[in-house]
């Protein structure tokens, strides 16, 4: 998508060295844009962990592209051993988001079958590639499957914009391009459909404040950004025709855990009759369970993402302040799960589901 | 309740001279406890709109006092306009809170059969006093009857900590004293009952975070700030036995309009059967209307409230700093309402209730 008008995707291999990748460093924004080169597994590792990058399809493709990284700098003995511990560290630091562990199982098949290491240094590379182009072209065609029902909503509407709540950023900063959430909505946007999106701000990281706002001002879709408290009496005084939220995994049986607070908003929706869908490239399907609010982990963080804000000052330096009392402890739970019952439909690259295991499985039909 | 240790209300008449009413400013805290003077309905007005007190109980004591301070500026002709004119302008700065009006009105009844300017002077200075004073007294009298309702799940869990879930601050500050949400658990505390609150930093203005943590603190209750969007997953892995909330307004049907945000809470506790309680004082109730959604005028703030957050630095010093893209519109209302059928029960100075008219009106037959 585009920045000041200049096309971008969230990670890509540096044009002058393809060993180096490039990122964009999402803790600085919407203040200031900033492109960091990645180029040893620590590095990737930190800034999956520390949040320079976030978000299913991205750090899917993060991983990708670290795991080539480890091969770069693979010693030719112990290679097995080097790869294992480099799996392992991505792995752990973001435990919820199933991508993660999906990049590294592609990766590792992938180079089985080849026998040096240059071949599977060449294949590693080309494979992070694929995951990345996969990942933008899997949410440009959810994004078409998702217009329709936005479409439809539009007609009954006699043109007049669809009203669209998000909660946290499921948009093309969390993916390579497009978005999961987000992509129905440049989709509206392209085909002339009016939209006017509610940014959940999405405490406490404020993913909605600082990232979807954000990309949605710089592609001119008319938003207007709210607290997370607001979307129930937003939808009880019919002013949400829809939601459309992303996931970090999605169980076969439909259930998916999203960022924290997306299972209030479900709630929302179901007790004023408000379709809620979610939309999510099939990376982010956990084929192996089906009770999410059991089975998946949920990530805690540092509650000094609670307790400490950073933001612009009037003088235009970046600052970070304490809002709550210093000795306060806080529990900083990165995600909640939202049972299948509450959503309306999975928006996937092949199409549109309802969130149950019979019609998952019929659109995917590889895991049966 | 005690700020290090000595005993404070939220407004009192100032000791040396009683025309001059002092408030802890809220809008410094938790870093700076700031007393303020207040002596012209123009002080008052800005200081109930502009949030240096809030809170239903406070909002209704500070224009108690508000009134008997435009009666000490009142010229002796043109008597009747000025009071007319001060209370439109008091009653205009909250449009949900149901106690400022309520406070305005019994003020105009107490001064009407005094005939003289000195008289009427007196007899709202009396009144505001016992305002405050019933304030006091009636969140005192709800707490023992909240008590039993935390001493009942305590015995359920044979002791171990009663975790319960507030929303915004209904603590003291939110009154004179007590609290509503949080005078159940001063009671409990004093009772030697195990509790833990759980506080919902309560965006955009932070009254968790910034006021509850803080006033919970002071007292020595255990308590862990979490962000709004955590009540759902707390509910859903059991880590919440009860909710309990204040209300700006109550309809006679048992509706509750409180800080936006708490319809959602209502919902997650319905959806994990977790019991939902409403504290007030009787001073809430507005007896003219059945249809909160409908019926109860929820206000709008400026966007600012979203945009901007501040907070201490590491130097100590309070700093404003932009969360948003500059340019990004927002929208700030202030309340949303949760209809009865979600409310397990209104927790008042005289018992507690089902949220429904003909029980409520049971309990105070004066206004069948």
């Amino acid at each position: 998508m585009k920045v000041d008008g200049k096309q971008y995707r969230t990670i890509w291999p540096k044009k002058e060295d393809s060993t180096i990748i490039q990122i964009i460093d999402q803790r600085h924004l919407p203040h200031q844009f900033v492109i960091e080169d990645l180029a040893t597994v620590d590095l990737f590792a930190a800034a999956i962990k520390e949040m320079h990058v976030r978000g299913a399809g991205l750090i899917g493709a993060t991983a990708g592209f670290a795991f080539y990284s480890a091969l770069l700098c693979a010693p030719d003995d112990d290679f097995e051993a080097h790869i294992e511990s480099a799996s392992a560290q991505l792995i752990a630091t973001r435990p919820t988001a199933k991508n993660l562990a999906w990049a590294i199982e592609r990766q590792k098949n992938a180079i089985k079958s080849e026998t040096t290491l240059e071949a599977k240094r060449n294949k590693a590379y080309e494979v992070a590639c694929r995951i990345a182009d996969e990942d933008a072209d899997f949410c440009r065609r959810l994004g078409l499957h998702g217009l329709e029902i936005i479409k439809e909503i539009s007609e009954k509407k006699k043109g007049a914009p669809v009203n669209i709540l998000t909660h946290c950023n499921a948009g093309w900063l969390a993916f390579v391009d497009y978005g999961s959430a987000t992509a129905p909505v440049y989709a509206a946007q392209e085909a002339g459909v009016a939209v006017h999106v509610w940014v959940d701000e999405t405490r406490p990281w404020l993913q909605g404040a600082r990232l979807t706002a954000w990309e949605l001002g710089q592609q001119g879709v008319p938003h207007t950004l709210v607290p997370d408290n607001t979307g129930g009496h937003l939808m009880q005084h019919g002013m949400v025709d829809l939601v459309i939220v992303g996931t970090d995994r999605t169980t076969r049986s439909g259930d998916v855990a999203n960022k924290i607070g997306t299972y209030l908003k479900a709630l929302a929706a179901r007790d004023n009759n408000v379709p809620f869908y979610v939309a999510l490239p099939s990376s982010t399907f956990d084929w192996q369970i089906r009770d999410g609010v059991k089975e998946i982990p949920i990530e805690q963080r540092s509650d000094n993402e609670i307790k400490f804000i950073t933001g612009q000052t009037a003088s235009g330096c970046l600052e970070t302040v304490l809002i709550s009392p210093e000795g306060t402890r806080g529990a900083n739970y990165g995600f909640d799960v939202t049972p299948a019952r509450l959503v309306s439909g999975l928006i996937t690259e092949r199409g549109i589901t309802p969130a149950n295991e019979s019609d998952i499985v019929a659109l995917f039909p590889e895991h049966k």
